[in-house]
């Protein structure tokens, strides 16, 4: 494992959940979705190409589990997965559960309203859901 | 192989491109943008996880592939890789060239502006273009 370091912007907008083998699975701090960001513990990685084939393969493993688990905890219709980046150079994929009617449906939520911030007991909450969810998808 | 059916959204709004083992390659018809849809060739497949673990390897394997052959030849600057099917519930993965000042940039591109339909010499042109990308990426 190489050294890995956080792009202050993901730091600033998100909560650390939990260290997997790949990826540091991380809940961004607006509670009007179920909304994680997993980030490669691997510096200077910008691209999904730029991992080894390996590390591809571990990163779809670890979203698509965790993203299953919690589209079953939280009832979801639909799971939003993508890599954008575009503001922020270091790979970074959002697992996101998204709710017909929730504020940007069927929109994608990025650039719409305002983030709103958890509130200490939802966080626990949502800690605890997230606890289950990594067990859940084998990844506990 | 399963009988494949693709929903009329996604028909009337992409060109037919290439089937590849798993996915069918369509182009938006948005010259904006060097913007690719991938469908798998599977039916009732909503989510990446209803999806065999050879075909979800499958399916990100033949995504990465194209879209870095796309950002070489493109000269892109990020890769947008993204499932969302919050409008077409049939599973589709985006993957989309993105340069530095282009319409939405840095904002994602769905929902942004007018699509521009590709004049036939421009059509042309890409359709040269991603015959070589399927090559470089060893898809062809």
């Amino acid at each position: 494992m190489s050294d890995f370091s956080l792009h202050p912007r993901l730091a600033a907008d998100s909560l650390h959940i939990a260290d997997l083998p790949l990826c540091q699975v991380r809940l961004m701090n607006d509670a009007r979705y179920a909304w994680l960001v997993l980030v490669p513990r691997r510096d200077e990685i910008r691209e999904v190409y730029d991992l080894s084939a390996d590390d591809q393969a571990r990163l779809w493993q670890e979203a698509t589990a965790l993203g299953k688990a919690l589209m079953a905890a939280k009832a979801g219709d639909k799971l939003n997965l993508a890599t954008l980046g575009n503001m922020v150079p270091q790979l970074h994929l959002h697992v996101i559960v998204r709710h017909q009617g929730d504020e940007a449906w069927p929109g994608p939520v990025w650039g719409q309203g305002q983030a709103v911030p958890y509130e200490a007991k939802q966080e626990a909450a949502m800690r605890d859901c997230l606890r289950n969810c990594l067990e859940a998808g084998g990844l506990a």
